[in-house]
């Protein structure tokens, strides 16, 4: 059984590679709630929805976000209605707004919400927020401190990043979904998905106890990088690496990770990166991990757990299990 | 200068049809909220959203309600999510609730938001809602007492009809511009539009003050019937006032005005009733007054304003002004 934590665009594509291999009950995708924001009114979990759509096989492709064959007609009206418009709402993606904060003011835990959400879209494999308090990132930038949208949607990644932080995630606690899957006797590794290290998964790890909870587990910790011949495969990751003065290579993003990670896949492309990597204490594995279609996808999602295999079969033979 | 009372579509349709005579500055329109209601965490005021797509000229004429050229992924998105889809909701329509619960929540009054909402739709004469407080209709009838929507959507009219009351009526006070509009000096006539007089008007008149205001004015108060040769236009209220024994004719209509009519327009069709009418102190003008076109509201319109001012020519005769 694996535990998989992700963002939205780059995360979903390697979880549904992982959902394509792994029964329902193999897989725990733990999603990043760093970015959810209050808009119009509406409670907006961009990664949850992303993961959410991208599982049920109805993703946008071409916008990389919301529902495939989206209507508009909404956001026609708002601008009409001067409303704000920034950021783009379509009018099947809305549904989900709404129902999830008429749910969520009724009382009901985000966690299950979001497993209602899910259902009615039909994905089998548990999709669970890291947490159900408020974690919301913060990009400290040249510009001051920017919202996690404001930064990404309405600045367009354009000021210079300094720092991070998350604000909140001290008081807030994993959710009891994935508590319980951390602490599963059938743990078997806990993948980490190529996915922004400091906007996806920074404020995963952030919440109080995870890395804890994580290290202690002692199963392999695995990442697939997210940056793939010195370019991020999508979004600012690399520029955001540039302007913290971090190498924009796998080592980078293992330096980020900070003594977490067991292994890492990378790409072909960066092969002469292993020996950085060793260094630091990580250990390597080569492939494709471009992911431009669903043989990709499980391509790469099966390299990953194949990695993950062989270095919980030699942290066995080590520790003499 | 004029005051016209109305609710949906029936009374959307004589008002579009004054809007067409009158200057923004010689009409005032004020709107029914009887049948608000808070929806999917949105609030929904039907009656103001028709008077505003009607004087838009973006109504939809097909079903009565929303606007024209209206798409529904929303509502197909949101049944696959099982949500409530009893009460449809537009893609674009949907604009108009989101931003208007937005204002409403950031502490802006009804009228304010109407205003501004009016003014992006390009609607130049004042709509106003008739009072800034809750007030809901509530239907009793022979399966209970109903909400205004459960009675008229859920449940489609067909309960009996025993009774009406109007929570909170007691407690609200006429909106600022609707008092304002009721005390000016120039104010020539107040119009009760062919809407539903228990589910439309009734809630209006019910406001804590508004019989008293209209009485103490003495202007002409001139309705145009809503019931055309023993039927209503549309709606129930043929329905409602057979289950409520009254007589399904003008003369039935203003006895529920109850003395505070000074003169009904009526069909063609209803010349007979004439004489019931006078009976009841109420003057009567006879006019085609099926409104099937922008022709007709006029014409219907011009009809009401010569025959509200021949009325208050006679008052002034008689009373020596």
């Amino acid at each position: 059984m694996i535990v998989a934590l992700a963002g939205g665009v780059g995360g979903a594509k390697l979880a549904s590679g992982l959902a394509a291999l792994l029964r329902p009950d193999e897989l725990v995708i733990v999603v990043n709630t760093g970015d959810d924001f209050d808009h119009l009114g509406l409670r907006i979990c961009p990664d949850l929805d992303t993961m959410m759509y991208t599982l049920a096989g109805v993703a946008n492709p071409e916008l990389g976000w919301g529902l495939a064959g989206e209507t508009w007609g909404f956001m026609e009206a708002l601008a009409r209605l001067g409303g704000d418009t920034w950021f783009r709402l379509g009018d099947r993606d809305l549904a989900t707004h709404v129902e999830r904060t008429r749910r969520l003011r009724a009382g009901a835990a985000l966690t299950d919400v979001t497993a209602e959400l899910c259902a009615s879209y039909g994905v089998a494999h548990p999709i669970v927020p890291m947490c159900e308090q408020s974690v919301r990132t913060i990009v400290h930038t040249s510009d001051g401190a920017l919202a996690f949208q404001d930064y990404f949607v309405r600045h367009r990644c354009a000021p210079t990043v300094r720092d991070f932080s998350y604000a909140g995630a001290e008081q807030a606690t994993p959710s009891a979904a994935f508590a319980r899957a951390l602490a599963r006797d059938d743990l078997h590794a806990i993948v980490l998905c190529p996915s922004n290290p400091w906007l996806s998964l920074g404020p995963i790890l952030s919440v109080s106890s995870v890395r804890e909870r994580i290290a202690t587990r002692g199963v392999p910790v695995v990442a697939v990088s997210p940056i793939i011949g010195g370019r991020a495969v999508k979004g600012p990751a690399a520029k955001i690496m540039d302007e913290l003065g971090i190498e924009v290579s796998p080592s980078g993003v293992a330096s980020f990770y900070d003594g977490m990670l067991d292994g890492m896949l990378i790409d072909d492309a960066d092969a002469a990166h292993v020996p950085a990597l060793l260094r630091l204490g990580v250990q390597a594995s080569v492939a494709q991990t471009l992911m431009a279609n669903a043989a990709d996808r499980e391509r790469v999602a099966g390299a990953v757990l194949a990695f993950a295999e062989s270095l919980g079969a030699r942290s066995r033979a080590t520790s003499g299990d």
